[in-house]
């Protein structure tokens, strides 16, 4: 039913000029495209997925097959939305995911050889955009003899990457589904990157992004993601699971990467919310790697639908347009219709205002605010309330996949 | 008018239990104590001030004088605050405000000299709490014969003081102004300081505060303070003023402290954002001590008003009860009446609804909401709207001091 491949193009050029040798694109499908071809899912995977991702420790530089399965570990979390009757429906669709440029999941990035030093790229890796991705991944459907595709979905970095496909190809996406996501990434998203940046650097382990594969710079890489996490999820949430409570020592994963300075911790309450942060910052670092993480957050920074699509805008990766809001309501208005918005209501990363945006300006849009304090993670882990409006959604716009 | 002042005593109590030994409190007066003395005014500051403190640079371990000024930098943002007619108004008040243990401008911290070493404490610098302050800045009122407070005012850390003034010393002061606080640390704050506590460790000149006094961890000091800028302003604050802007070069500041990895940043866009987080983070690295910000931090962690004064608390620094919700609202029950509570509606490190909580809960209280997109910064830059609740409300409160 379902399969892991790796589609290799011998050369790539990147938005930026340079081009690529030897890119692998790690895909996984599932289902059966019809002979009409016209049951095509797309889904686009996040920067980083879920806490499950951790059953793949261990494999910084992963052989092939297990790339191609940690790509996915989108669905560990998302495994509850698929299956038969549910929003990612195999008997009904046939469902796509490719794995992004700079991930260390099976597709070419810095963690891959460069061919023309035989070394790992490391920090050499070029820049790339989303609109990298979707090219790239366009390849990919292409050489599967896939015209169109009916519905694309995603969250966070993934909505971003729907919208780019509309943008990228016109008419080649129906619908669409973005969720807890921005039309342009925004100050306060590239201030938290920049702490990801700095917080990186300062871990003498990482060199410059020269390290020795088997001396990652874990515990910046650590610290990097217990900052992700603070805005991953919601001050409520962390509230409510934590509070005040005092944990009597470290959890056992948090004494793995992250140095405890005991002098100073003795002397002071362990609080639970410290354990829960190093707990998964650890666990973070021993399955990403620092500078697929950097680059990762550099292409998000460039995300911003308007660049080099409206009269005035600045050079390739960079975007400032004297009217940007201006030229942002425009372009949404371009996009095909009906795309089903989802919002997460605690999110403080791509907050709903941002959503309200696309929806106040993408023709005959459906905006579904969920109310959870669950934060931006929220479109990971509110599977039931996803579940039932995804349907609901695809049962209305797609009458001919649910006729039976 | 206004005096700079020290305070000497041979030793001090800590909650802890540990004596600290010839310790200093750095105050300020201004104004005259009236024949009744019922016109105290006590301002308690917050954890770190304004941008306006890098006038005082490059005195990390400020000579005596200077560093008695340091200690009111807060007023430097505050200033438009104070003078005849306004919220701080010498010609009505005698207003005093003291410095905190373990800030670096002039009370005794780690950068003060441990007698029975005589060197730096450093990070052997025994843990306080908020009611520390409150005992040793009580006793520095004592000695100025001062035997009530007509009103206490303060914000985020300087708030969480004023309630704790209130508890530790029941019927002393008689009416308090807590603005952009809490009632108890939240996890989500408990978290913040995590990331800071971690950056700082990262940075291998911390040398786990054995650090020499010409090679302080500014890097990783810089760091955590742009940490704390994110949480300190809000989302859209960030959006309003840097947007998507791009730089052609970082500030001038921005070198001084934090390196560039020029391989990286060359190739892509230097965002505004990114330019006003390195040069913040920069000068504050400059003005304050890295050992005595991990100091307060942990202080913070240790508020919560509810710790040891109900059933079943648990040790000194730590707090968990099995009902603290039932425990919390009894004891703000038990506050003065009549305080004004000032919120900020777009802050996200002391939402709006703590100080709800504590409208809710302290008999006849003012609730005002600020509607502002300068996050928790607000009680801080939002002058105009703060300073005409001060004063509608101190007219109210203390007819008897404006009845000229």
């Amino acid at each position: 039913m379902d399969q892991n491949c790796t589609f290799i193009l011998p050369h790539f050029k990147l938005e930026s000029g340079i081009t690529l040798q030897s890119v692998n694109v790690a895909f996984k499908t599932w289902g059966t495209l019809n002979a009409e071809r016209n049951n095509v899912m797309l889904i686009c995977h996040p920067f980083t997925g879920s806490a499950d991702v951790y059953k793949w420790q261990a494999h910084r530089v992963p052989p092939p097959i297990q790339a191609v399965h940690s790509s996915f570990f989108l669905f560990v979390r998302w495994s509850s939305l698929m299956g038969c009757g549910k929003a990612f429906d195999h008997t009904r669709f046939f469902i796509f995911c490719a794995n992004d440029l700079g991930s260390p999941f099976g597709s070419t990035s810095p963690i891959s050889t460069d061919p023309s030093t035989g070394k790992a790229y490391g920090p050499k890796f070029p820049a790339t955009t989303i609109r990298d991705d979707v090219r790239l991944h366009k390849l990919v459907l292409d050489h599967l003899g896939i015209t169109s595709i009916a519905v694309a979905i995603g969250g966070s970095m993934g909505g971003m990457t729907v919208l780019e496909w509309q943008l990228c190809f016109p008419g080649f996406v129906h619908r669409a589904i973005p969720m807890a996501t921005c039309a342009k990434q925004s100050a306060w998203c590239i201030g938290q990157g920049e702490l990801k940046r700095q917080i990186i650097r300062l871990d003498p382990a990482f060199q410059g992004g020269y390290y020795a594969a088997n001396r990652p710079p874990t515990q910046g890489l650590a610290t990097a993601r217990m900052v992700g996490l603070m805005s991953y999820q919601s001050p409520d949430s962390f509230e409510d699971r934590f509070g005040r409570r005092v944990q009597e020592e470290p959890a056992p994963h948090a004494q793995q990467a992250i140095q405890l300075s005991t002098e100073e911790d003795t002397e002071y309450p362990f609080y639970a919310t410290q354990s829960y942060l190093r707990a998964k910052g650890a666990s973070f670092s021993n399955v990403f790697d620092a500078n697929c993480y950097l680059h990762i957050i550099r292409k998000m920074d460039t995300h911003d639908i308007t660049r080099d699509r409206v009269p005035l805008s600045s050079p390739v990766l960079g975007s400032h347009n004297p009217d940007p809001d201006a030229a942002l309501t425009a372009l949404l208005a371009t996009l095909p219709p009906r795309p089903l918005i989802i919002s997460i209501s605690s999110d403080i990363l791509c907050p709903p205002h941002e959503q309200a945006l696309l929806a106040q300006n993408i023709p005959e849009a459906e905006l579904v605010v969920i109310e959870s304090m669950a934060g931006h993670d929220g479109f990971l882990v509110e599977h039931e309330r996803i579940n039932e409006a995804v349907v609901q959604y695809l049962e209305r716009e797609f009458p001919e996949l649910y006729s039976d």
